[in-house]
């Protein structure tokens, strides 16, 4: 079959694989019927170091089940169904808490001879665990925002709780990228008052708009800063979402926070510490957040985009074939694209 | 009066200084009866700057008004009365969420021509806001532990609270200072099952142990890390208490947490970063605390010690007047003493 491997920075091909097939009897094998290029998958795109072997990506995918192991009970061949960006048992300790990240039997895609979701087909160990059963047709119109459950959606959602997003809170979004507006939908939701994103893409912000922002940041460093506090009576906003995972939106996250307010983090961190300065502490402001435990969310945010009071899937803004992959990199690298499809 | 004044590292001095007085009409006059020496005032013991005028010391005291300023409406001449380490006005947009230490006209005991607590007498501004009627005579058997109101218990309280402590749950308290004993009381008090303290003072331990600890980690560092994990299934505890402040003391903090858990963090941090390595986000722990709203807590925790609930004074194990404050300082910094008292 063919799938997405990268061999290093700015390297990605699509190359003939191993077909993917059922290894453990708690796996299911998936046909790909869509699936995404995600903003973590630039982080390897712009440092990794070059590989012969190379790395299979991908980890947003929904497909058709092809077949099924032994055990597995919950799914069947024929159904659609929908990954979250990492599988999980769903009945260990940290399932049953709904931290399917920290799955004691859980993994990543394209680990250990998982395959990726950038491909033809995959493998899905703990399918039971992992997968949803989606009631609609595999070309149903609601593709794209079906297709952000699988991490950027559940990803904003996870933001805005860690940041304890709630009615009446003011809230800023740090990061105009797919999770940064997914937050905003979130936050939205979850009914914040006032939302605040921090970005500086004309046709980013639109969107933002469009999901409810109410006020847009177009500076950056200090004067968005300032600019964060002049919006919210000089104090900062209660609920801080960081979308980025640099350190200076790092740094923007905890400057813009208000006294006992929390910053939700779920950019995935390039540095080793958190650079507080000071404040943080003394200002008691709560740090949260991390890889959000996608399948723990979908139940919930499932039927709003069903019934379409919710429309993510607005952050995919180019659509590809497998054969188009690499230039969806480029473009989601160069900031041509906020998010790429792929139908293989 | 007589005063504590700081000069410089190691520099503890008691002087004559200007009798304190009302200034503000909201201000309170507030003869010391009890006070203390706390961890926090050890960071300027070891490292102050030589300084000719010195800094006032002290933010832990109960006293007796003397005089009010004409808008003082609660507190009477006579009256016994608790300061928190802050003074706050109670009805700011933070005061009424309980977030004293961040009160918009608040301000700290020793700065800006306030006194400190270490000395005969005190001008308690936004006396309403600040000062707690104690329902006891002012030698009162009681005493120390009403003093551990001021801070420290009401900081391990906070630590507790931060970390989400709660029924059943594991706790690891960092530090078997006066801050880190209190902490296990307050774990205790809030349901925790398990409770890990992490030290190497066997005077200390013992009082932990009396508590509540059921258990104790003696070892540093990376051993202090296995050691804890070993007590927690491998997994790591549930809630951490921080009570330290060190960069050594937060990383253990942060490795010793499970995944999805949660660190509270209340001794005064001496560096500028949170040195998170990599794992804390990939876990999705949090991050919280600060320098605790004592005074959002004295309605919960005074009931406890009235009627004997819990016996925090026993962090006290040492008592001297005034004229004792300079070897009180030494002792606390030589660990000679968990917690001063002073009897001015």
């Amino acid at each position: 079959m063919r799938a997405t491997v990268m061999h290093g920075a700015g390297d990605v091909r699509i190359e003939t694989v191993p077909d993917a097939h059922l290894v453990e009897r708690t796996d299911a094998l998936v046909t790909v019927t869509r699936a995404a290029i995600c903003g973590s998958d630039l982080w390897p795109y712009k440092s990794m170091e070059p590989s012969e072997t190379g790395r299979r990506m991908g980890h947003e995918f929904i497909g058709v089940v092809e077949d099924i192991g032994t055990d597995v009970q919950t799914i069947k061949a024929g159904d659609l169904v929908l990954s979250p960006f990492v599988w999980s048992d769903g009945t260990c300790l940290f399932c049953r808490e709904g931290l399917q990240t920290s799955c004691l039997h859980g993994g990543r895609y394209g680990d250990d001879g998982v395959d990726g979701g950038q491909g033809q087909a995959v493998r899905v160990p703990q399918a039971d665990g992992t997968l949803l059963l989606l009631p609609v047709g595999k070309e149903d119109a609601l593709m794209p925002s079906l297709l952000t459950l699988t991490d950027v959606m559940a990803t904003g959602h996870h933001a805005a709780l860690a940041a304890e997003v709630g009615p009446g809170r003011s809230v800023a979004v740090v990061g105009d990228g797919a999770v940064g507006l997914c937050g905003v939908i979130a936050a939205r939701r979850l009914g914040a008052e006032r939302i605040i994103i921090l970005g500086r893409h004309p046709d980013r912000i639109a969107v933002a708009k469009d999901f409810g922002a109410t006020d847009v940041v177009s500076e950056r460093g200090d004067e968005a800063v300032e600019r964060v506090r002049e919006l919210t009576d000089g104090l900062g906003a209660q609920s801080v979402l960081e979308c980025v995972g640099l350190e200076q939106s790092t740094v923007t996250a905890l400057s813009v926070v208000r006294p006992g307010g929390a910053v939700g983090r779920v950019g995935v961190p390039q540095g080793e510490s958190i650079p507080e300065g000071v404040t943080t502490f003394f200002d008691n402001v709560t740090i949260a957040g991390g890889p959000a435990p996608a399948r723990a969310y979908l139940e919930e945010l499932l039927p709003d985009v069903l019934e379409g009071r919710i429309e993510p899937g607005r952050v995919f803004d180019r659509v590809t074939n497998l054969d188009g992959v690499p230039d969806g990199y480029r473009a989601m690298n160069d900031r041509e694209a906020i998010k790429v499809m792929i139908e293989p």
